[in-house]
């Protein structure tokens, strides 16, 4: 990948995406949240070369996304679970499945988004509220200029 | 890159990705949002190469996020301008610089969000909710593997 490191820069957008900017992640992520644990389920599920990934796995174990968790039950095969970190992504994947569900389908197709889990229902779009609770629609959201920090 | 298409995947996810999966749409659209509109501002903002930004704005376009404007006053520069839909990016924003400011900053860093245009503050942290408005924890979101659909 060519591009300079966002590591340390005070933009948390571009922090985040340094991390998570492989659109790969957030795919193996999502397997995750929909019960993928073994190497050999990400990679038929996702059709990845197993040579990506495992290299973005071991990334994203690095980078504290996910952990390694020999199960008890068995001596051979160690199961990539999500931490708390990498479980907090879902909002990232709610706001991606609604936004393509919006945009990027026709009226008549279907689209697989995320769903209340009890209810198997497809959630409430996210909402943009204020620091006191009011609703903001996209034009009232400010944007810092990128080398400024939010107060 | 190598990845095979996920422009016919039924997960919107995988579908929003395939579109924007690339790190560059995301803070292209961030600066956007903050202001930037002529090449040059992008490229001065973002330290991109001349012919990546160009590869890049092309595709935006194309996708219908931006949308290239002939100001009234300028006969010899075009203006980048995000569309409605290019807009409707700004939740996947918020929850990238959200997680980012929870998870990869130190408790003394201070990060750049995005606030409210009218007070200057951060937003609210973005909620997961279900149809019916209940309040919902990452474990009590659902999400169906990728080959099947919300009903």
């Amino acid at each position: 990948m060519r591009r300079k490191s966002l590591e340390e820069s005070v933009c948390a957008v571009a922090r985040s995406l340094d991390i998570i900017g492989d659109w790969w992640t957030l795919l193996i992520v999502r397997e995750a949240l929909s019960g993928a644990k073994r190497f050999g389920e990400f990679q038929k599920n996702l059709g990845m070369a197993k040579n990506i990934l495992s290299t973005r796995l071991r990334s994203m174990v690095e980078n504290g996304i996910m952990e390694m968790v020999m199960p008890e039950d068995s001596q051979a095969y160690y199961e990539y679970v999500l931490t708390e970190q990498g479980k907090a992504l879902t909002p990232v994947l709610v706001a991606l499945a609604q936004w393509g569900g919006d945009h990027l389908f026709d009226p008549k197709e279907r689209s697989s988004l995320l769903l209340d889990a009890k209810k198997r229902r497809p959630l409430r779009p996210l909402e943009l509220r204020s620091h006191d609770g009011k609703l903001l629609s996209v034009d009232e959201v400010f944007v810092p200029p990128t080398p400024s920090v939010a107060a």
